[in-house]
């Protein structure tokens, strides 16, 4: 600012929420503002909340999920299929598949993908983890729920190879055409995909 | 979610999060997620800032802005204006016109807009806080630096009125054409204010 209006406190707020994801500088101060505004409604409950997690969530040191208990609710949930783990790339995709109700199975987060550019190699993600629960006879499937970036389709070839040999069946994602999606805005690998896997009508 | 995949704490947080202007439900757990992740670097300072906000700042009860003093920092400032009081509807205008350097005085937050559809009438604003300090024979100038929006500028004619007959002069915002605005971009009104305003080349 040209002249300083406040104390240093909020400008210390606003450049931390600007790191947050989906936050702006613009959007921060916005944030900070609401903040001092709703003071007991809530930035006393967000600051409750944000300690709660800093003290009791951790990262789940079979699957890599986040939860206040490790193992965590996923995996020692009994009424999941334990033959069927779901390699994901972040905690978000394991939510979103849940959201979805997709599968109900155990999951394992890479922590990310294989990405020569950005110098991130095997040893970054947890795929000693995976090999090792793999292992497991009673696990049956490994699905490759990546995303279909070229980052991900190398990271799906890594571990698919590390996981042969293991006699676990080694599964991807189907490719198409998103559900309610038009197909002249779908790029041209989407569509020969979805023409290959066609299914009867 | 479908099923639980983590505790309620995490749920907690991104609920609260998502209250904050600008992040949705997806980019709060986006949110969340990265200040699990970034317990150290991220969480834990962003929860230490909140609680600080919370313990020290208040809002000036000369001007409505936000700030750890009381007066601001704007009010003690000795080298401002202090014959000239710019009225804004919010905290986050007035660092809009500071940071843009805009002008050297003083300000008066109204905190908010006259609404007759939202319920909002002159007592829910701080317009009699307004009127005593137009009242000190040092100030000369009042700007109304609204927005120019149907309530903004009805506000505007209710304050104007109130400050009748204190012998202060009242101005408003010029309009015109945004600086980097595109003519064709622009609306009837602000096109036809910037031809009646027009000023020698
Ligand atoms: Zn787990
Ligand atoms: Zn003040």
């Amino acid at each position: 600012m040209a002249r300083r209006v406040t104390g240093p406190e909020i400008e210390r707020l606003i450049q931390l929420l600007a790191r947050l994801p989906g936050l702006g500088p613009r959007s921060a101060r916005r944030a900070a503002l609401q903040l001092v505004k709703k003071r007991d409604q809530l930035l006393a409950p967000l600051t409750d909340a944000m300690r709660t997690v800093h003290d009791r969530v951790r990262v789940c040191s079979a699957c890599g999920n986040v939860d206040t208990a490790d193992p965590c609710t996923v995996c020692t949930d009994p009424t999941r299929d334990g033959s069927v783990i779901v390699v994901v790339e972040d905690v978000a995709d394991l939510w979103a598949l849940e959201r979805a109700g997709a599968v109900n199975a155990r999951y394992h987060v890479l922590g990310g993908v294989l990405s020569p550019l950005s110098g991130i190699g095997p040893d970054d993600l947890d795929i000693t983890g995976l090999v090792e629960r793999a292992s497991d006879p009673a696990v049956k499937e490994i699905i490759l729920a990546v995303n279909a970036t070229v980052d991900g389709q190398t990271t799906a070839h890594y571990v698919t190879d590390r996981l042969e040999g293991l006699g676990v069946k080694v599964t991807r994602l189907a490719h198409g055409v998103p559900v309610g999606g038009e197909l002249d805005y779908l790029d041209e690998g989407t569509l020969t995909a979805a023409i290959r896997s066609r299914t009867p009508f």
